[in-house]
């Protein structure tokens, strides 16, 4: 089983400190680039695979997705989708992606924002979501970039002119990273840019389009934190079709 | 024009030098990777952009191609090629890659081996080269990984614990870095792995398969100053179908 850190009761509590667990998706400075990928929703069938609060299941109902479902392994994050989501035809299920079935050709859209670099059979899952969407069907997802997650020790360092830079060493070595963040001891899966694109492809998903997400100058304009960002990309976004 | 750094006589003779000048395709690490992702040549039109020495064209006529054109800017590489090739059906054509045209539907099979990190103006040759492949052809070629050329002053570096670490920083700036490799102010153009895969895609190509090479467990054994290379990819392989 993936390790459930969501309800740790430190990671939560810094977890919903976050911008994006306070203002929602318009927190998120990737959220633009993760929507532009998205079909339209009206009168699609929507699955979010790690939906947290619940956020991107009510902007999926909004425009006008006639069924969505949320699935999380935390009780803490659906106690709370469920408590702000007036609309009851939202469904939201308590799950662990790992070894999740899902009902066959039963999705116009599969959508995961920043829970798949925690799963560790990711190619049984992908599998699943294969079976799962309509053919023609989208799968549109982010994760953290390889680049972030291959470091044992990950952190900004400084080179001899004094920029900053992202220091890089076991990219090739795919497999578990514990890092501190939050809390200690918080386990994500590593893997190659080559690997997510080729199990895609190995499933029989024609790639649409890759995103290596940085902020924009506009972005860093209005949250000058984010320069660093553009440095290294923090998110890998994906889309493809069935 | 893109600069043509293989008639500098300094980059010449230190290039001469290289394993996979001297032993040809073997004496490149990379090179059982790429042939992997190369489709049965037998019958086949090949073109080789950036052809260098030739030994690329030579293994493809060995390997029952009917017609091999490699393409070259370099006056010195296109005489040792002509030199060491008996076979006259070979043929060796200068020309600048950038501003290159190409016969409309003529080649099953494009091929490009660590040149198109020097193309300025990617996109119009990659166009040039989905319209001279025939419906079907295959497009495979490598490049400097992104990761590689992202750094303005790139070098290995050593992390607090004291492991090899190679630093990142400009990775979505995209343009032209000059280094110094084997003479001073070789200029290679900075891509994203994001660009490489999107353009593939918005020209039509369908993508077939990603490599983020690194050497083998066994190719460190035999040559261990290769270990440094598990650390981060050196070479970023793309296969695509027109």
């Amino acid at each position: 089983m993936t390790q459930n850190i969501y309800d740790n009761d430190e990671f939560f509590a810094g977890y919903s400190r976050l911008p994006r667990s306070v203002e929602g998706l318009e927190g998120a400075p990737e959220w633009p680039a993760l929507q532009a990928l998205l079909p339209d929703l009206r009168g699609r069938r929507v699955l979010d695979l790690g939906c947290g609060f619940g956020w991107f299941c009510r902007w999926a109902r909004e425009r006008g997705a006639v069924h969505v479902e949320g699935i999380d392994v935390s009780d803490k994050m659906l106690a709370r989708a469920r408590a702000t989501t007036a609309d009851a035809t939202i469904l939201y299920v308590r799950a662990d992606l790992e070894g999740l079935a899902l009902r066959v050709a039963s999705f116009d859209v599969v959508y995961s924002s920043l829970a798949l670099h925690y799963i560790v059979d990711l190619e049984r899952l992908l599998a699943e979501v294969c079976q799962t969407l309509v053919p023609g069907g989208s799968l549109v997802f982010s994760v953290e970039h390889p680049i972030m997650t291959a470091p044992a020790l990950p952190g900004w360092s400084a080179d001899g002119a004094g920029r900053k830079v992202w220091p890089i060493s076991g990219y090739l070595d795919e497999g578990p990273r514990s890092t501190d963040w939050l809390t200690k001891g918080v386990v994500k899966q590593h893997r190659t840019l080559a690997t997510y694109v080729n199990l895609l492809l190995r499933l029989g998903f024609a790639l649409r389009h890759v995103v290596e997400w940085g902020p924009s100058a506009q972005q860093i304009l209005a949250r000058p934190q984010l320069a660093d960002e553009h440095e290294r990309p923090p998110f890998l976004l994906l889309a493809a079709r069935r």
